[in-house]
C-alpha cells in the first residue's frame, strides 16, 4: 500500500463549522472552554469562530468575545472564517492568526449559500485577500462542493482548479478542497488532490470531508496516499446539514485521529483527551450525538473474557 | 492511486450473520422473501442461513425450511454456515452450494464464541472439510478476529496465516479474513491481504469488515488495492454486537456497493433494488436502523435549488 506522510495536521473546525448550525445557543464562556480544551489536545489549527454578520449567523455573534477569551497555546494556529473586508478587520483586531475564506466550486451552491454568483464571490474574496496581504495575514480559501454539488451534481475538476488558480493568484496562501455534502469518493479524491498539488506547488492544500455516505475515512486515506498532510475535522462529527441529523456531519476528529494513529501516522493529537471532550459535547450542544468510537473505545480497548471461560478451560 | 480489480463480488451475509443476532423472531416466509429479494439484486453469493444446533441459534432453527423455500436464481451461489459434520449433512440435504465454516484467529475469542480451543476447532473443521471434500462441496473458512481480538488485543499475522495454511491443507477452498469487531485499519488490511494472497495463491480470499470504528470502507479500499475481489457485507449493516446498537454491525452492503459504483468498479449489484430492500429492513427486524445513505440518497441524487434563487438571480 502506498503510504503518505508520517505526520499530518488536523484543523479542528468544530467550534466554527460545528457550532454555527447548532440550534442550542452555546454561551460564550462554554465556547471559550471548548476551544481551550481543544488547545490542550495538540491540534495544529483550530477554527475558532466566524466574523460574519451576526444577523447571518446569530450562533457566532460573539466572535470577538470568544477570540479574546481563549487562552492561546503557543504553536497552535487560531483561524476564523472571514466573509468580507469588514470581517477581516474585526478578525485582525482580535489577533486571528490565519483567515479562512469560503466560496463554492459550483454556481448554484454559491448562489444558495452566499447569495452571490461565483464571479461576485471571486471579486469579494480578492478584495479580502488584497487587504489581508497588506496586513501580512495568511489566508486560506475553502472551496465548497469541490467533489460534487447537491444542486448541480458532478463538479468538473477544471472548474475547481480554475477557481483555485484565481484565488492563489489573488493572494490565497492555502486552498481547502471541501466535500461539503459527502459526495466525494476515493479515486476522485486522489485524482483531484494529485492534480491540485501538481498545479499549485507552493500552496498549502487541505482536505475537508463529510461522512454523509460513509466514505470520509476512505477518502482521507486516499488523500493521504497522494501526499495531503492537512485535514479538517470536527470533534464528535459536529456540523453538516440540520435537516438530516446524523447523516451529514463533518468527519469525526476522533475517528480520523484514531485511524491515523492505528496506521502509525502522527497527528499530534492526544486521543484520550479528545475523547473526553467528545463525551461532553451532547451537553454543550444539547442534543444526542451517536458516537460509535466512543461506544466501542479505541481498537485495543480490550474486554475481560466471560467469567465462565476459566472454569471451562482450566489452565 | 493504485487501483484494484474492475469487477468485485459481494457476498451478502445479512440473512445469516445479520438475522442470527436479531431479537425479533423473523418468520420463515419473511426470511425466504428476504433472500429472494436479494437474489434479484445481482449478488455473487448469499449466505442464507446456518446449520447450527437450533439450541445454539434459535433464530435460525428453520434453516432447512428457508433453504428449501427460496427461489434459486441461476448464477447465484447460495452458502450456509456449517459448524460440524452433522450440520454439513443437513446442509447437503438441502442443496447448499458452498459451506462456510468458522473459527477464530485468537484463542480467547475461539473459546468464548465456539467453546473450544483453536486446536479442537481445527480438528472439528478438518473433519468437516474431509467429509465435504468427499461430497464434492466447496468449503470456505471464515477466520474471525483476524485483525484483532476484543479479548486478546492484537493478533499476530503469523497466527492468522498458520491457521489459514492448516485449513487450506485440510481442504478449504477459500479463506475469509474477518474483522469481527471492527479493529482493522487500512495499512494492516493491506499488509495481511498481500501476505495471504502471496502465501495462498490458489485460495479464494474474502474480506469481512465491520464498521465499529468508522473504518470499514477505508479498509475495503485498502483490500481492493491489493487485489482482493470478494467482500462480505450485510444489507442495512445488520449484525454485530447486540450490546452496542449501531456501533458494531457488518459493513453496510449498500454503502460498499455505492462506493465501488462511484469508483467505476462493477459489483453486479442493482443499488436501487438493494436500497428498496434496506428500506424494508426495520419492519423485518422490528427495530430502527440508522441509515445515512438511505437518508441522503446516492451521491448524484441532487436537490432542487431553493425557490428564491430564480428571483434573486434572473437568467
Amino acid at each position: 500500500m502506498n503510504k503518505g506522510s508520517a505526520r499530518i495536521e488536523i484543523n479542528e473546525v468544530g467550534p466554527r463549522d460545528g457550532l454555527q448550525i447548532e440550534k442550542a445557543m452555546v454561551a460564550t464562556a462554554a465556547k471559550v472552554a471548548f476551544v481551550d480544551a481543544l488547545s490542550a489536545c495538540g491540534f495544529a489549527r483550530i477554527e475558532v469562530t466566524s466574523f460574519t454578520s451576526p444577523k447571518a449567523i446569530p450562533a457566532l455573534a460573539d466572535a470577538q468575545d470568544v477570540m479574546r477569551g481563549i487562552q492561546r497555546k503557543p504553536g497552535v494556529i487560531y483561524t476564523a472564517l472571514v466573509p468580507n473586508v469588514r470581517g477581516l478587520e474585526r478578525a485582525l483586531e482580535c489577533g486571528v492568526d490565519e483567515m479562512n475564506l469560503v466560496m463554492s466550486s459550483s454556481e448554484t451552491h454559491n448562489r444558495a449559500n452566499l447569495r452571490m454568483t461565483r464571479e461576485q464571490s471571486l471579486a469579494e474574496l480578492s478584495a479580502v485577500l488584497r487587504a489581508a496581504g497588506q496586513a501580512g495575514a495568511p489566508c486560506n480559501v475553502s472551496l465548497s462542493t469541490a467533489f460534487g454539488c447537491p444542486f448541480d451534481g458532478d463538479v468538473p475538476a477544471d472548474e475547481v482548479l480554475r477557481l483555485a488558480h484565481a484565488l492563489v493568484a489573488a493572494g490565497a496562501t492555502g486552498i481547502t478542497l471541501c466535500d461539503t455534502t459527502g459526495m466525494a469518493f476515493p479515486t476522485q479524491v486522489a485524482a483531484l488532490c494529485e492534480r491540485a498539488a501538481r498545479e499549485l506547488p507552493g500552496t498549502a492544500l487541505t482536505v475537508h470531508l463529510h461522512n454523509t455516505r460513509g466514505m470520509a475515512l476512505a477518502n482521507a486515506v486516499a488523500a493521504w496516499q497522494t501526499g495531503i498532510t492537512r485535514f479538517d475535522a470536527a470533534a464528535g462529527g459536529l456540523g453538516g446539514c440540520p435537516y438530516a441529523p446524523g447523516a451529514s456531519g463533518n468527519v469525526n476528529t476522533e475517528e480520523i485521529v484514531h485511524m491515523f494513529a492505528c496506521m502509525g501516522v502522527d497527528t499530534g493529537v492526544d486521543l484520550p483527551a479528545l475523547m473526553e471532550i467528545v463525551r461532553g459535547l451532547p451537553s454543550l450542544v444539547e442534543r444526542e450525538l451517536a458516537n460509535p468510537l466512543l461506544a466501542a473505545g479505541p481498537r485495543l480497548a480490550t474486554h475481560a473474557p466471560p467469567a465462565w471461560l476459566a472454569e471451562r478451560f482450566p489452565a
